[in-house]
C-alpha cells in the first residue's frame, strides 16, 4: 500500500506581498495529517491565470490530492473559479442549493439586500461536485483529473474549515489511508544543540521510518517523533516505545509529553491542584492574562488581572510604594515583589505572576537595557524572582516573556505543591 | 526594463504537518516588495533531499532571486546545507569568520561549552559567499546559477531577519529594481460585496497596471491598490491620484488611509487629543490591553486594565453590584455599564472600554448564545453600548471582539471630541 500525498495551494496576491500571514495552510496540513494524508508541499501564488494554470498542471502530476483555497470572492480580483472552469473544460451553471444558500444568508443572517454579484457566487463549473458552504456564499468544488482530486475552497478560514469538515470524509472514502503518528515533547532549560548531544545515541538507533525533529519554541525546544503505517496497532506501539525512551532521557527538562501549549499545561495543573491564579502585568500589558484565558474553561481557575502600565496604577491598584518605584525603578525585583503582594491581596488567588520590563524599542538605560525583565511568581508565603534578558524586537520580547512567566509559575507550583 | 522576480522557499517538515505557522514568508515578502522585487510564488517543502533538489531546479528556471530558509540547524534532520553543496557542486570548508562567531556566541553570550556539532555550523560549501550571522550560529550563504541568485538563511525568524538586512542591499546592487507602490485603506461598517458595488465604476476605469485587492480583516475590509514602475515619480503620482478618488468614495466607512493596524490608529488619535485610556475586560481576558500596549510608546496614553474574569473580581475591583450580576447576568448592558463606571473611577482615565461576552465553546444559553458580547465605550459623562454576535471559534471570537471594541472607542472619540 502506498502513501496518499497532498499539495496545499493558497491563492491570493495578498499572500505574496506579506500583508497577511497564511494560517490556512497550517490548519489544513494538521487536518490532512490527522487523516493519514502526507502533505508533500505547500504553494502560494497570486491571482494570476498563468500561475494558477501552471500550478494545476504541476500538482496534477505530483499529488493524489490538491487542496486549493482563495480567489473565490465576489470581486473582480478573484479569478480562481473561472480558471478552474477553463482548466477542467467545464461551463458555468447555477447550483440551485448554493443559490438558495446565498439568498438565505442575505435575507436571514446578514439582513441585507442580495445583489447580482452575490447571486453569481452560486455559479459553478458543470464538471465539479459541489460541497455546500453553510458559513458563507462561495461553495466548495471538487474536480477529478487523471487520478488526482482537486478541492477548491474559499480563503476565509471559518468557511474553509466548514468545507474541510465535509471534505475529509470524502477523502477517507476515496483513498486507503495509513495512520500517521506523532509524539511531541516540550522541553525547557536546555538548548537545541545540548539536547542533541543528550540524545545522540537514541537518535543513532532510531529506525529510518521514525523521524525526529527539533522545533524551537519561545526559548524552549519541542521534540517530535513521526511515523506512518497501515498496521495501526503495530505502528503506534513501535513509536510509543521509542517515545517512552526519549521521555526518560529528557526528563529533567520536561514541560509536557504532549503538543499542548504552555497555557494549557499550566491550566491543567491549576485544575488538578484546585488552585486559582491572577496576574499583575506591566510590560506584557495583558498578554499573560490573554494566554491564560485563551484556554476553554479558564474561568475555573483564572480570577483576573491588573494591568498596571503606569506608575500611578502600580501604586493605586497594586499598592507598590512610591519610594520603591523612585529608588529601585519600575523594572526591579523590589517592584515586582510588591506588585505580586498587592495582586494576591486584591485578587485573593492561591498563586500569581507579576512582571515588569522594558520591551523596546525605546526605554532602555545603560544599567537596564531593552529586554530586561523582572518576574515574580509565588503565593502568599513564598515568592521566587527571576531576571531575564530578551533579545528580540518588541512583540517577540512580549510573547517570549509571557510564555516564560507561565513556565516559571508552573515550576513554582511543581516545587511547592503536592500532586495528588 | 523588466521586473525582478523572487520565489520564497521555506524548508522544514514542521511546515507540512501544520505544527508551526510560516511567518517568515510574509516577512520576507514584505521586505522584497519594499525593495521593488515582485514575489511570484512561495513554496514550503519538507527536509527531503529529493524535494529540495526538485525545488532548486524549478526555481532556478522561474525566478531571478530565490530566498531559502530553514534546515540549517546543527541536528541531523537539517540537511539543507549538504543538499545545496551537492546541487551547486561544491565541497565543505570551514569559514574562519563563522567559526570565530560560533566560538564567541558560546563563550560570551550563551556561556556554554561549544561542542563539535556546534563548530560544524561554521562549515560552508566553497562555492558560496557567506553572510555572517551575528544573531546565531548558522551563516547565510549566497549561490549563483544561470543568472539566478540563491540566498540560504536559517529558519529562526530573528536570525533570518538579521541576514536579510544584509541581503537586501546586495540584491539592490545586483538588479535594476523598479518602485513598487501600495496604497491601503481600511474600512469598517460595510461588507465586501456592498463595497464592491459602491466602487464598481471606479474599478472599471482602473488602468490595467494598477491592481485592486479586497482584504477582509476582522469584520472590516481593507482595500489595496498596487502598481510598479521604473519612473518612480510618475508611477507614485498616478497611483496617488486613483487612491484619492477611492478615498472619496469610501469616506463614510473610512478607518485609516494607511496599512496601520487598528490599535495604532487608535493610539495616534489618543496621542493627538492628549487622552488617556484603560480597559475593563471579562471575555477578552486582557487581549484588548495587549493590543493597545503592543504599540511602541503606548505608555503615553495607556494607564492599564482590570481583567475581571470572575464575578467576585467584577464586584470587588470594578464595583459592579451583586444585584446587577444576579438580575441581568455578567453578559449584559447593565454589567458593562457598571464595569465602565468602575474602571474610569479606579483608573482615572479620560476614556475607557468595558467588555463582557461568551466566547465559547461552552457557556452559551438559549437567550445568550455563544458569541454574544456587550461592549461599553465612553467617558465619565457619556457611554455608548453595543451588542455584538460573533460566530467563530473561541480564539477568533476573542480577536474580533477586541478589534471591534477598539474601533467603537475610536468612533466614540471622533464623535465626542474636537480634533484640533
Amino acid at each position: 500500500m502506498k502513501n496518499t500525498e497532498a499539495i496545499i495551494v493558497t491563492i491570493g496576491d495578498e499572500l505574496l506581498i506579506g500583508q497577511v500571514i497564511d494560517t490556512n495552510s497550517s490548519w489544513m496540513a494538521q487536518q490532512l495529517n490527522a487523516a493519514g494524508i502526507l502533505v508533500k508541499k505547500r504553494i502560494s501564488i497570486g491571482d494570476s491565470e498563468t500561475e494558477i494554470v501552471a500550478t494545476l498542471t504541476l500538482t496534477n502530476k505530483e499529488a493524489d490530492i490538491v487542496l486549493i483555497t482563495g480567489g473565490l470572492g465576489p470581486t473582480s480580483d478573484d479569478i480562481t473559479k473561472q480558471v478552474l472552469c477553463k482548466y477542467f473544460k467545464g461551463k458555468m451553471i447555477t447550483d440551485q442549493l448554493a443559490l438558495e444558500n446565498v439568498k438565505h444568508l442575505f435575507t436571514n443572517i446578514y439582513k441585507k439586500p442580495v445583489s447580482e454579484v452575490n447571486l453569481r457566487q452560486a455559479d459553478v463549473p458543470d464538471v465539479c461536485t459541489v460541497i455546500q458552504n453553510t458559513r458563507g456564499s462561495a461553495p466548495g468544488m471538487i474536480f477529478h483529473s487523471e487520478g488526482t482530486i482537486f478541492i477548491s475552497m474559499p480563503g476565509v478560514p471559518y468557511e474553509m474549515q466548514g468545507i474541510m469538515s465535509e471534505a475529509i470524509p470524502i477523502l477517507r472514502e476515496r483513498f486507503q489511508l495509513p495512520g500517521i503518528f506523532h509524539r511531541n515533547v516540550l522541553t525547557a532549560g536546555i538548548g537545541e544543540s545540548a539536547l542533541a548531544e543528550l540524545i545522540v545515541d537514541f537518535e543513532k538507533k532510531l529506525p529510518s521510518e521514525i523521524k525526529l525533529a527539533y522545533l524551537p519554541a519561545y526559548g524552549m525546544v519541542r521534540l517530535r517523533l513521526s511515523t506512518t503505517g497501515f498496521d495501526l496497532e503495530k505502528t503506534e506501539k513501535k513509536i510509543e516505545q521509542y517515545f517512552q525512551n526519549l521521555l526518560l532521557l529528557v526528563h529533567p527538562f520536561l514541560v509536557t509529553p504532549t503538543d499542548k501549549p504552555m497555557q494549557e499545561v499550566l491550566g491543567q495543573l491549576l485544575l488538578k491542584l484546585n488552585l486559582t491564579v491572577s496576574t499583575a502585568e506591566s510590560c506584557t500589558g495583558g498578554t499573560i492574562a490573554g494566554l491564560i484565558s485563551s484556554v476553554p474553561g479558564a474561568s475555573q481557575y483564572f480570577e483576573g488581572s491588573i494591568v498596571s502600565y503606569s506608575y500611578a496604577i502600580k501604586e493605586k491598584l497594586l499598592g507598590v510604594k512610591h519610594k520603591t518605584l523612585e529608588e529601585s525603578g519600575a523594572v526591579s525585583k523590589e517592584t515586582v515583589s510588591e506588585m505580586l503582594d498587592g495582586l494576591l491581596s486584591k485578587m485573593n488567588t492561591d498563586v500569581g505572576i507579576a512582571v515588569s520590563g522594558i520591551m523596546g524599542p525605546a526605554g532602555g538605560m545603560p544599567e537596564k537595557p531593552v529586554g530586561t525583565v523582572w518576574i515574580a511568581v509565588g503565593n502568599k508565603t513564598t515568592k521566587e524572582f527571576y531576571k531575564l534578558h530578551q533579545r528580540f524586537e518588541r512583540s517577540k520580547n512580549i510573547e517570549v516573556t509571557a510564555i516564560n512567566a507561565l513556565n516559571l509559575l508552573r515550576l513554582f507550583i511543581l516545587n511547592h505543591y503536592q500532586l495528588k
